[in-house]
């Protein structure tokens, strides 16, 4: 057994990001697949490893860290990872960096709020959408597209790097869950960079597991 | 002259966070203090040191960075930082990264945005908030009273750290801005903590300079 536990649902973006990186690193660890419809993570035994009971989470030798760019830091800095997706140099990493702290502003926020007031709301008996209620996250869409083309122009990676990164996971995570949302044919500068970085063998396994729990979901 | 220039204004409560880690950390730097009234980020000169043409940036020997904690990131490594504020032990730092990844959801945008509603759209022409518009901004932050609250009891910190750090200056600086909102007399776990940070020299010496500003532009 492994001395590093992820604790989260393939479902949670930011789960599978922490998962590949582990799994890109050469990192041993188990997965505990917090089944999130029984509500597994919102027990005060879970509040002990994320006070915010939000997924994921990592416990590495008793201790716990939260929020899936710390978990990454934290693993990056304890296990010595020097590789593609987050190497040690200092002018890349800041670049990736100051990605995934602008990641939650710039494409989960605007992605996954019009997600869940889609179908997350209503699958759990909340309001559906109307033409009228939808309309601003429609608009918002369309800005978010402008913002990533762009975030994606100086480079073709969200991390403005010469190669792929662990932010281009991130944001392929949520981009990925968003899928339903959008018609990326329209958006092909997106595209092209969508269909390499799902492509990475363990983010395409990730995203099949994901797509799949989703399709179960909402079936 | 150093290697090292911060652009920003004292008015931005990230850019006070990345002076005072700064001088909390010894650094030799120069402030190069952008008047945004007169909107000198907003050009194509300063879009080459942050795309985003938000304050603060950094540049380092030629090199660009931006999103106030990835500075600080890199900073503190290619300085080797290893002080009270930002400590290398993996365990405290972990605690000050999941703070600080949580920081902008948690602290700045719900202050901001009440901040930005209730005296900036107002100075620039904009709609003053009526009793009825600003009931909601009113209700969440009572709400982030007891979220805030609750992020301190654990340790009396921020960052659930023995002593302050980096994080708690982060969020000082947004509480600072946002204090004209709010009578921190009826939140005695906060005003404790709030004055405690406060009375850390540098963090009070730009906290006046940001004060005194803030005085001049809406008076």
């Amino acid at each position: 057994m492994s001395d590093l536990t992820v604790y989260g649902t393939m479902i949670s973006q930011p789960t599978r990001s922490v998962l590949s990186f582990c799994r890109l690193s050469g990192l041993e660890f188990q997965y505990n697949d917090l089944d999130f419809i029984k509500r597994n993570h919102c027990t005060d035994e879970f509040a002990k490893i994320n006070p915010f009971q939000a997924m994921p989470a990592i416990v590495h030798n008793s201790f716990n860290v939260w929020e899936s760019v710390s978990c990454v830091m934290y693993l990056a800095d304890v296990f010595n990872v020097d590789n593609q997706w987050y190497p040690k140099d200092l002018k890349i990493r800041a670049r990736i960096n100051s990605y995934l702290l602008w990641h939650d502003e710039g494409v989960r926020i605007p992605l996954d709020s019009y997600l869940k007031a889609k179908y997350l709301v209503p699958k759990f008996g909340g309001p559906k959408l109307t033409e009228e209620t939808e309309a601003p996250y429609k608009d918002k869409l369309q800005e978010w597209y402008n913002t990533f083309k762009w975030q994606l122009a100086e480079t073709h990676y969200a991390g403005r790097t010469d190669t792929p990164t662990i932010a281009d996971v991130f944001a392929y995570n949520e981009i990925a869950n968003a899928s339903v949302l959008m018609d990326l044919n329209e958006q092909p500068e997106i595209k092209k960079w969508y269909d390499e970085i799902g492509a990475i063998p363990v983010v395409q396994e990730y995203t099949q597991q994901a797509f799949e729990m989703m399709r179960k979901f909402f079936s």
